[in-house]
């Protein structure tokens, strides 16, 4: 499909890519940039790449496809350094969680020769690094596209087919849309997760030992998403700050209200709202994205116990 | 174990006790009291009792083990019901997810020639109804009891081997203490996420079935301890409310310091506190509270997905 790509930073995202490229046989050649030369002889080491460089102006030459899988608050930088070198007519993608941020960082520093078509595939996992990456991440997960309206069609398609030959489901947006929808599916979580754990981690020892002890009855799971990589999350809301306060505004709002139902002990107040929210739960399970799950799975990490 | 027992509301817990009961064989006789007559005839039709009735005067006449597994809310009306009923030295326990008010409730109404041992399985799924539940249901879990000073230890013993003959782990803990642990672990993660999936809820129309499509991303996770029983829950917060109350606010202190980080850009702020929040995390994978699980187990609803 391609002769020769690049992946720009091999954490998770990076080396699963790389993995899937290999084994779909996508691409004759993949080089691997990373700014850790420990990160590049482990990625040859474990054959994820023909060539790897610290230095992205000399991995991007000759290259047909350039994916930035760094964290979104470095990849200006990425840009800065690269941009001169790559080949007419390259398409230059990324895997960050924003997009509007990502397009206002990237596009002033690329030749306009190349076409840039930010990408987003909506997987992962709490682990980062090459090690923890696998080919199969991406199977049946969205990987959504947010090129601009002067973006070349057969370069969208190109991508397009690279990212269902890794099993995605590819969806178009626009990028402010983009970033408003996973504002409230992802950022919003994650914060709302971040805080709750952190909450925890400020009481005090004795309890917080029992708080490990009996977490399966709800706290785990958002233990689970509180353990992702630090680094991405930071330039997440960092680059996603209009979206996320906003839907944050609402939240709070919300909580705010539940809050003064309890005080006041407004049980007709709580019973409502607390029977709204099981429409979207069913919603989800009919759009095939959540199943039925027995709590004794213990590995998932599913109950809703109480 | 026991020559009769009696189990006042069949719901997924009360219903999945009576199989555990059932297939371990620790009682001779089950009885079912329900306030439905449908479940009532649900209960003999599906074969977990051996005799069903709606009135809990008649439906606890010569049992040995009476087990609330009502809505906290519900406990005190089954108790002025059956209070006079209840035989010598018969053992009235519950289910309840808080422990202090159920002891409040229930110790003025009970005879003082019965033995009253609160008793709060973390078991549970999203789903409620007789026909949901199983008997595996509490393998593996936390079963807490909170007896009180002056409660007979031999009363203690049974039923606690009742418990883990049903194979969960049982702990003795005050009952105030109980309702401080379950608070932070338990009512205040599934506030947040009925606040979440609330605020998803209102969203207009054409974004909330985004929403829904892109759930994966972080916001599912919520969505599934957001489905829990709204009557029960409501309960929950009725009757603990000042450790809900109390624990929330120190969650909303620590939201209001990342919301401000956020808006100012501090990202050292947010990668330091990103960063905290694993530990608590690998304390839970330690204890053997979780495991490491591939986003690819689609059932699980389990990827943190960015």
């Amino acid at each position: 499909m391609f002769k020769q790509i690049t992946i720009i930073g091999f954490g998770l995202i990076g080396s699963s890519l790389a993995r899937a490229i290999i084994e779909k046989k996508l691409a004759e050649t993949i080089v691997c940039v990373d700014k850790d030369q420990e990160v590049c002889n482990k990625v040859l080491a474990m054959g994820l790449a023909d060539d790897a460089t610290t230095d992205p102006a000399l991995g991007v030459e000759g290259s047909e496809l350039v994916v930035l899988c760094t964290p979104v608050g470095a990849m200006q930088k990425v840009a800065q350094q690269m941009g001169r070198s790559l080949q007419k007519g390259a398409i230059v993608s990324d895997v960050g969680s924003v997009k509007t941020s990502v397009i206002k960082a990237l596009q002033p520093l690329l030749p306009s020769h190349v076409h840039l078509i930010p990408a987003h595939p909506i997987a992962g996992t709490e682990f980062s690094g090459p090690e923890h990456g696998f080919a199969e991440l991406f199977i049946n997960r969205w990987c959504i596209l947010t090129p601009q309206a002067h973006t070349e069609l057969k370069a969208i398609e190109k991508l397009t087919q690279l990212w269902e030959a890794c099993g995605s489901n590819v969806e178009i947006m626009d990028p402010e849309h983009h970033d408003l929808v996973l504002g409230i599916t992802s950022h919003l979580p994650h914060l709302i997760a971040y805080t709750i754990v952190g909450t925890a981690t400020d009481l005090e020892d004795d309890i917080k030992s029992e708080v490990v002890k009996f977490s399966a009855s709800g706290f785990r799971d958002f233990t689970r998403i509180a353990a992702s990589d630090p680094t991405m999350w930071r330039d997440v809301f960092l680059n996603n700050k209009e979206a996320v306060l906003e839907m944050l505004q609402r939240f709070t709002e919300d909580l705010t209200a539940l809050q003064k139902a309890i005080r006041k002990g407004d049980g007709e107040y709580l019973y409502n709202h607390f029977s709204e929210t099981r429409d979207i739960r069913r919603a989800i399970i009919d759009a095939g994205q959540a199943e039925y799950v027995y709590p004794e799975d213990d590995d998932a990490d599913t109950e809703a116990a109480a």
